[in-house]
């Protein structure tokens, strides 16, 4: 884990500075009246590509074009990550290939197509995924980048805490939510590095309560099934984000299916945003423990905005 | 017209600044290049009681309350004008007395409560809705504070395209919708006083388009139907906002419900906000004169925010 240093993050925001926008953070009378805490939300649904992911994803592209020509690079994925890599690789002119399940909805690979990305499809299964996207790899020289497991891709992630925890005074917790484990592995980098006393706390749905299981077991645990709203967070930790969690995260608050709508009603109604449910499930997360969250000062990471609006779960 | 100078429109600028936010001005570059255009976006959809007119309510009602004792204000309104004065009496300590008629929605009567006014019911005619602000008025001593038809509150209006002028260098045009004429007129005299060259352009649904027959006329004509999602936009100019716009303005852009839609899901899915089907009038009336528009910066003010979540127009 040599490579995850202050020095490192700092250089990391540095270098993709020029690649992603400084997302403004925003503060509600109303939802500190609510929770009894004073909030702050880093608002990445305002990123280019819609999410966060974008910074972790300009951070690898970036470093392998570093290490010599880049004939282009590689993931699965079909959701922002997809996105948000098409996007980092056009600004770097590099080609990218996104391998995607054929059931994929059309506005995920339309929204890939836009931002320069090329979409390959494959059945709907984790096997064909990586077995197709070796073969482009194999195919084209591409290299892989994976949407969260990749120390590179944390650290990019930990980029949105840094200027959270630069803007803004004396933080006593980040929540984050947590799929994969990069927003949340970079954050608690991000925090112990940076935020003083400052805790780096988990997000998840009960329905995929994966980390806070691992995190108990000491080892990844799987989930059994992943019905959930938050589409973004029904992926599980990974070998590089794992063993930062477990370093660094103590707490890992978990919420229901009604608890992130309901937040996210709120968010939508109240600040007048568009955010994802993986988003909302940070804020559900701080209504869901009000005695660890009264009185403190709480940063929330907006994780991302890209909702079908023609299917919104408000009525 | 006396009270139109630019000091008075500094003044209530300064006089409304502790009651209001500062409103934020957003940019996008997917609808720069879409409207060849470079727009900044005024956002009062995250202004204090989720639209502009809390900055016309606010200045109205500290001006009755210099003159002296002020039991209370009274306007009819089922719209956001209800809410705004009564967040504005509230922040003076005044109590606010809203008609609405009774068909009006329970969650904009629910909003009027939350920001600490008192609605009351009366039939959905415009002749019962005055009869009873009057009553009101007789019966509390509540000064009638009208909507739009009012130069403190036209001047109030005018000062969100004060604030987009000081923060943006050399607009070319700004485009606001057009209801009541409270936002277009006082958008007309901020850009006449502080926007050298600038132009106020007012856009308004084809199917309520009485402020472009009224500019036609020369004189305030009404609309035969209602028929528009724009659900702000559906009054007409009254004897103090037309001699402005009259004066002031020389373009009005009518558009389709269609493209009221099409910009309105533009904004929400590429800009990540929240806007109600009246702010999007504004873009669609810049989508709708590519010509005009093309290689100018245009301001836009976003009116407000307040939508039903339940009840949106995207399929």
């Amino acid at each position: 884990m040599s490579s995850y240093t202050p020095e490192a993050l700092r250089e990391c925001h540095s270098k993709i500075q020029p690649y992603i926008h400084k997302t403004p953070v925003l503060t509600s009378h109303l939802l500190n009246e609510r929770t009894g805490a004073t909030l702050f939300f880093k608002c990445e649904n305002f990123q280019r590509g819609g999410s966060y992911k974008m910074r972790g994803a300009t951070h690898a592209t970036l470093l392998k074009k570093e290490e010599g020509h880049l004939p282009g690079v590689v993931t699965h994925s079909s959701g922002n990550f997809a996105q948000a890599l098409s996007l980092a690789a056009q600004s770097l002119n590099i080609p990218a290939y996104i391998v995607m399940p054929k059931n994929a909805p059309g506005v995920k690979k339309r929204a890939v197509d836009q931002y320069g990305g090329s979409v390959f499809e494959c059945e709907p299964t984790l096997e064909a995924r990586e077995a197709e996207a070796e073969r482009i790899g194999k195919e084209t020289g591409a290299i892989f980048i994976h949407p969260s497991n990749d120390p590179m891709v944390m650290l990019g992630q930990g980029t949105a805490a840094l200027e959270l925890l630069e803007e803004v005074e004396t933080l006593d917790h980040i929540v984050v939510p947590v799929g994969g484990g990069g927003l949340l592995g970079g954050t608690a980098l991000a925090t112990a590095f940076f935020g003083g006393p400052c805790e780096a706390i988990g997000a998840e749905p009960l329905a995929v309560d994966d980390a806070y299981r691992s995190l108990q077991a000491g080892r990844i645990m799987g989930n059994e099934s992943t019905d959930t709203i938050a589409d973004g967070l029904k992926t599980v930790l990974g070998s590089y984000t794992f063993p930062v969690i477990q370093q660094y995260v103590r707490t890992i608050l978990r919420v229901t299916e009604g608890e992130i709508i309901q937040a996210m009603h709120l968010i939508w109604e109240r600040m007048k945003i568009v955010v994802e449910p993986s988003s909302a499930v940070a804020l559900a997360a701080v209504f869901k423990d009000p005695v660890r969250f009264k009185g403190k000062r709480v940063g929330i990471v907006i994780s991302g905005g890209n909702v079908d609006l023609a299917n919104l779960p408000f009525t």
